[in-house]
Order: C-alpha cells, then sequence, then structure tokens
C-alpha cells in the first residue's frame, strides 16, 4: 500500500456524494443469513490456501516483472476454481521500473557495508560522498542550495508505531519527497531511513518521486539498524558513503487488473466492489502486502458463491485484483476510467490493502438515507469485535480513484500495529500473516460484501468531477 | 559461538581434576566488598559503550578479514581506555575464508529468489538441480550412494526455541555433516535450513566441515522462511535451484589475541580469566556473538581495577579478546598451546559467549575441596536472580581447550531464549541487546571475577592431558 499518496487524494476529496433517495435499508432476513456466514467464513480457510497459492507459486511480483504475466494468469486460474462465474482482465500500461543490483558501504577507518535497497523510481548510478544528516524532510527542505555539493542527503526520521498505521504518512512523505529536496541543495545522492518499524537488517523499499525538471540521483532506503548505525558514525566524525545501485525505468509494459464476479439473485448491473492488488515488491513475497488482500477478497465471494443463486443477494460482488498499485495506484486509476461512467452501479467498494491483522473499525461516511443501513452493516460486524465510524472517510488505495468519481466508499480498517515490521521489505512473505486473524478480516468483508449487496436502496454513489490529481 | 563443537568438547572431557588441597574459601571482608560492586556493576553503562563501539566503528570482523586487523588495534586502544594495567596480544595463525557472492533461484514455473548465505568452509561454485528434501540428517545419511546425482540435498531441520539453547546443537550438527553426506549421496550442492530460529529472511551461515577425501560442494543455508518456501515448493513437485557462491580459502591469516590485564592486591602469577572472542561472522555486527562477551567481560575488568590496588582480590583479572573463535576455537587453541604448562596459575575461567540475555545459572563443577568457596561465589549471586548448578560443567568455547589442560572452568549461563534469532545473521546488532539483561551479565561477571580472585584457596586447576582433539 501507499498511503502517503492516497492520504493526499483523500484530503482532497470532496465528502460523499448527496443523493436524493429513499431510505436504504437491509432486509432481517439478509441479516439473518449472515449470522451464518459469519460462522462460515471464521471456520473458512480459503484465504490462507490463496495466499499460500500465491506468495508460493508466483512469489515476488514486481509490476512489469516476469512475474506479473505469471501472477495475471494465477489470479484468472484462482477465480475460476473458487467458482466466480464470469472473469475477465482489464488492460493496465506502465512505465516499468527495475531493480537489479544495489549496495552500500561506509568508506574509510570504521568500512562496513550498510543493508540498503532502491527507491522504486530511482536511477541507476554509483555515487560516494559524506554523508549529511537530517532529522527531518523540512530540515533537508531547509538546507541551502549548493550546500551538499559532492554529499549525500540522509533523512534519519523515525516512524511510529501505531494501530492505525498514522506514522507512515510523514515517513513516507519524506521517501516521496526526499530525494528532490536533496536534489536542490546540491547532494548526489539521498538515503532515507526506511519507512517501517521493523528492527531486522531488511530495508523496505516503497516509490519515490523527482520533480519535473530535476536530474534524478541514487536514492535508497537503508535497514534501521543500518540508520542508527550510520547516525552514530556521522556522529563520531565525517562519514562517507558508497552508495552503487543499478535500477531503473526501462521500457512500458502492459498487465492487467483481473476481475471476477459473483452473481447475485438479481439480474440487474449493481454490484458491491471489494478488491486488493495483485502486484508487489520484488523483496518479498508480497503475502501482507497484498497477497492478503487478494485472499480475504477472493474468499469472501467464494463463499457468498457458494450460497444456492436464490439465497445470494440481489446484487453481484465484483472482486478486483488491480495491477501495479505500487507504482503509483496505476490499476486503480485505470479502472476508475474505464469504469467511472458506470459509477451508480458501483453501489460501494472496499479494497483491503493494509495487511490481515485484525480488523477493529468499520468507517463509512455515506450520505442521510443510507446511514440506517450502514448502521446496520455496522451492527452485524459488531460480534467480530469491530466499531463503527460514522464520519470516518475512506475505502483503499485503487478504489480512491473512482471514489473520485462518486462512487461510495467503505474502509475496513486492519490492526496495522506490526504491518510495517515487514511491509515493503524482504520480510513480507507468509509467516507474516497469523491465520485467526486473517479469518476475521475474510468475516467482516464477508458480511460487508454480502450485506451491502442485499440492501433495499443504494449508498449514495452518483457521478461527479474527481478533484485534480495530486500526481 | 560455535555450540556444537564445544558441546563434542564437553562429552569429551574428563571431570574437573582433584587436587589434594586445603578447603578454598573466600573471606568475609570480599564478600561484603562485593555488595557495592554489584550495584556499582547494575547501574554502569561501560560494556553497552564498549559494545556500540566495537559494533560502530569495527563493524563485521570475519577472522582474516580487513576488519580483523582494525578490531586487534581496536581492542588494544579499548584496554588502555579502561585503565588495564597489562596489555599484550599473541599470534593465531589459520586459513583464511572469505565470502564474495552468493546467491540462490528457484528457476522454472515458480521461479523466485531464495535469501542464502554460504557456510564457512564451503567452496566457490554454481550449481543447478532438482532439490530433495529432507527432514533430518539422518534421513540424509541414509540416502543411498549416487542417488542424489546431479541434485541439491536439502535439510530441513527446524531449531526449537529454549532457554538454554540446547536445540542449537542438533541443527548445527546437521551444519556441520550435512554436507559430507550430501556429497557421499552424490549431491552437487548442500542446502540447509538455518541453524537458529528467526523468523526474519536473514540466513546464518556458520561454519561446515568436508570429510576428507570428499571433494567439497557449494554449501549454504536458507532463510527460515525461505526453507518453508522450498519445502512447500518441493511438495508441489519438482523444483530446481540454482545456487551460485562465490566464497573460499585464500590463503594464510595471522591475527591476534589481545589479553589485558587488571592487577591484583597481590604480587604472584595467578589470575582470574575471562573473556569473550573478538571475530564475528561478517553478516552482521557481531553484536551478541560476541562483542556483548568482549563488552561484558572488558567492563567487569575495569570495574575491578577502578578500585584502589589495596582493595582488589589478590589475584589478577585477565581478559581475552580471542581471535577466530568462528573458524574453530583458533584462538583458544592457540592461546591453550601457548599457556598450558602454566595452567596452575589460572585459578579458574569463564568466557561470554551466548549473547546477553540474563544470566540464570552459575554452573562449576569443581573438586570437592572448593566446593565451600563455589557455594559462597552463588550465594553472592543469587541477588541476581542466579540460581546454582554444582554439578555441571562448562566455560564457554574458547577456553575448552585450555580446560581440557586441567583449567578450572565456570559457565555463567545465559538465557539463549532469542539468541539464537539473530545469532549469525546479518540481524546481529547492536539493536539486538537489551541494556538492563547487559547490565546483569555484568554484575555476575565482577562479583565471579572478584570473589574468585579473592579466595583463599583453588578451584582445582592443575595440569591434564588433554582428551583428543574431536576436529
Amino acid at each position: 500500500m501507499r498511503t502517503f499518496a492516497t492520504a493526499v487524494i483523500a484530503t482532497l476529496l470532496l465528502a460523499a456524494p448527496l443523493a436524493a433517495a429513499e431510505t436504504t435499508r437491509i432486509p432481517e432476513a439478509a441479516l439473518a443469513r449472515a449470522e451464518g456466514l459469519r460462522a462460515q467464513a471464521l471456520a473458512d480457510d480459503t484465504a490462507w490456501r490463496v495466499i499460500e497459492s500465491l506468495t508460493t507459486e508466483v512469489g515476488p511480483r514486481l509490476a512489469g516483472s516476469e512475474a506479473d504475466a505469471r501472477a495475471v494468469a494465477w489470479a484468472k486460474a484462482k477465480f475460476a476454481e473458487l467458482g466466480y462465474e464470469r472473469i475477465w482482465t482489464e488492460p493496465v500500461t506502465f512505465p516499468k521500473w527495475e531493480r537489479r543490483h544495489e549496495s552500500a558501504r561506509v568508506v574509510g577507518a570504521h568500512a562496513q557495508p550498510l543493508a540498503v535497497t532502491a527507491l522504486g523510481g530511482s536511477p541507476a548510478g554509483i555515487v560516494e560522498g559524506e554523508v549529511v544528516r537530517f532529522d527531518s524532510l523540512a530540515a533537508l527542505e531547509a538546507a541551502a542550495p549548493g550546500s551538499l555539493a559532492g554529499k549525500l542527503a540522509f533523512v534519519d526520521l523515525p516512524m511510529p508505531r501505531g494501530r492505525d498505521g498514522h506514522g507512515y504518512g510523514l515517513v513516507s512523505q519524506a521517501r516521496y519527497g526526499g530525494p528532490s529536496a536533496a536534489i536542490r541543495a546540491g547532494a548526489i545522492g539521498f538515503l532515507l531511513r526506511s519507512a517501517g518499524t521493523g528492527s531486522h537488517r531488511h530495508p523496505h523499499t516503497g516509490g519515490t518521486h523527482f520533480a519535473p525538471g530535476l536530474a534524478p540521483i541514487p536514492a535508497a532506503a537503508l535497514a534501521l539498524p543500518d540508520a542508527d548505525q550510520l547516525a552514530r558514525l556521522t556522529a563520531l566524525g565525517p562519514t562517507r558513503v558508497r552508495l552503487e545501485l543499478d535500477c531503473g525505468w526501462n521500457g512500458e509494459y502492459t498487465s492487467e487488473n483481473v476481475i471476477g464476479e459473483i452473481a447475485g439473485s438479481g439480474d440487474g448491473d449493481e454490484m458491491v466492489v471489494i478488491g486488493g492488488h495483485l502486484d508487489s515488491w520484488d523483496l518479498g513475497t508480497g503475502a501482507i502486502d497484498d497477497g492478503a488482500g487478494i485472499g480475504i477478497t477472493m474468499a469472501a465471494g467464494h463463499l457468498i458463491g457458494r450460497l444456492p443463486r436464490a439465497e445470494r443477494p440481489a446484487r453481484r460482488i465484483r472482486v478486483i485484483a488491480f495491477a501495479n498499485e505500487e507504482g503509483g495506484l496505476v490499476g486503480g486509476r485505470a479502472y476508475a476510467e474505464a469504469h467511472h461512467e458506470a459509477v451508480r452501479t458501483h453501489l460501494i467498494g472496499a479494497e483491503s490493502d493494509l495487511g490481515a491483522g485484525r480488523i477493529y473499525a468499520f468507517a463509512t461516511k455515506v450520505p442521510e438515507h443510507a446511514r440506517e443501513a450502514a448502521a446496520q452493516l455496522a451492527a452485524a460486524l459488531a460480534p467480530l469485535g469491530i466499531e463503527y465510524r460514522p464520519d470516518t472517510d475512506g475505502c483503499g488505495p485503487d478504489l480512491y480513484p473512482i471514489h473520485g468519481h462518486g462512487m461510495a466508499c467503505a474502509a475496513l480498517q486492519q490492526d496495522a500495529t506490526r504491518y510495517f515490521d515487514v511491509q515493503h521489505s524482504a520480510a513480507d512473505t507468509l509467516d507474516a500473516i497469523d491465520r485467526e486473524e486473517l479469518a476475521q478480516n475474510v468475516a467482516a468483508y464477508t458480511l460487508f460484501a454480502f450485506l451491502a449487496a442485499a440492501a433495499e436502496g443504494d449508498f449514495g454513489s452518483a457521478p461527479q468531477t474527481p478533484p485534480p490529481s495530486p500526481w
């Protein structure tokens, strides 16, 4: 996930659109059926098996890599295996970034290697110079032009741990804006204390950005112990680092959003949308980011699809495995571009992209006429230990673009206390997922999708003009 | 540390030698003074600063590497800075093993990288073949000759976690004996589930061995999540792995045991010996293995050395920073070779080489005449939460060789529950040490050295013929 970018969008978005409509309600029969679904979901291991299959058989799947196409083929086959009735793909085209080799080392009297990883979007390059440490992005931005000539800027801002993952916004902002600030001060390279909370030697990658008109410089993240080490060394005296990155943009690639649908009991065009993103960074196998979202939402649709057609909710369940989220919500933007004219058929959407920690809150900001139905949804989720936040907006990164076009959204907020220990690092592997917490996620998504699709009335989806892109 | 080898030695050693002597006792005045020392040690941060200095300024210090000489110079300077009155070095010569590059990947339909590290002693080589998984060393040893022709053997034996670290014996036995067993069955490469308990993607290195007459093959350890991944893949169907190692023996190197002494109040030749090893594996900065042992014992000697000469115990405190423990107790064997004729002057010894977890037991098997003094030592350690184990022998790896020549030994047993999460891996960095637990270690070593050096009488050190080397 890519919280910084999505947080920016969130602040730019208008409130959920108003719609003149009758009061939306979820029928009692659906609420009664949901009880059974909740128990089934808690006992079901489909999500675990899906994540295991994806992370084992495909492994890391950086957008545009050889594994991207294997992931698309895997998703199509997995939707079929899970009984999805309509399965299709939609093209997503983007410039391809590759990581080939990366290393860094302190040179001189305290010579030693440092664990680094290139930030997504970094150019290749070999640079060596004295390191200048800054304790925030603001401090780097305040550096005088030319003051870092021949040097490497090092932003050493620790990320606070927290259930809602709010600390990520600040540190990923440094990741995103740091290289441009470093260039403006004359730096030849950029080093970041990883945007993460893991204490291992695995650096956390993530996308960065170079402002137009600036000549990009090699930009990399240090593992947290290595950031601490470099802080100690620079405190001892002038410290030179050699950073060698072989990575960069390499042509264009067309991947696919992979979409599976479970039919409703009705035959209308309306659907509830859930999903996650199929791509991952290349360092780990993308278990929590975002194999979890794929597994949770594929399993939720599957559990609803196991019901006889007549017992299903009226609307379809659409599960989207988005392409190239990590490169900048590329799949989500392509989806919005392709579907925004049909935004009214998208009853409400929720994307899972914050791992598989226990869901602790159901947040949705819907118009007045849908608040009773949202409260009914919340009441059905409450036995899972999920509280209701009726005035909080959000829906996961890839759905923000279509949310901007007016699709109603909900967020099933995962406990992110441990998420940033492994996110975007080599440690994002299957063992990072707790099976019991995962099952609670599946139950929540299953209930959400089932009940929202059964609602009589809408949640406020209506066309609107999206705000300008923050990119 | 290198528990497997030392465990083998321990079982081969004779019981502590008997000596006809008067009953050894620790004077009340010394016991009273120890109360103050315990409190001072618990509040002192010398050990932390020593470890921070070593791991930051020298960093990784593989025996024979460029950093080996820097570590020796660092140790001499640090002994001087800490007020040691005699400081000298003794040469330790050994063949040098180097790690240059290592990688592994699954090839074929599930192509993906695997996190590996070469085992110490492995030759260079590029091999590719089908992986055959074994769940124990015994299972691999039972493989028919030729049955692994063209294949890679994979021993996937999990290490149990435990306070006394006993699980390490079994898995490091697989590390040590696995490659030879693989060669006998015709394998072209050897893969080990790391001998460790860490859940990160850092493989754990460690020394291996090739039986005489066998042509060595590339041998590497997989991180635990990668071992799990490879187990899942081999369960799905035939799985090919390409292992590329560039490493190997490269000439001979002479390093140094670095020795510092705090004078006693007397002027005899007797001393209490404590220490740790100065070398480390190259993947981390060697904080728990064995920066901790260096820091704990340098600090203990320093705290005793701060006392006015007249208030010190009669005997000297000798602190030894051993060279090249990881290559097979090379420094410890050189020390025994140089000093075994003076074994009677070595009153008793204890080495810290199991990290810096809280010390929970004081184990020493001394002759009858020294049991009362050992019980006095144990009573002084008890307020630190340390229990007495009067019938357990042991003294840390580098002191085993001279223990074999008759030096009395004691073990201050560290809680190793989390030690093997990071030992021999890139995650062995300063942050793996808990400062409060470290201070308890310093207090224990300070009391042990102070009181043993103050004892009236001996602990049974007397010349004996060492058992045959297990190598």
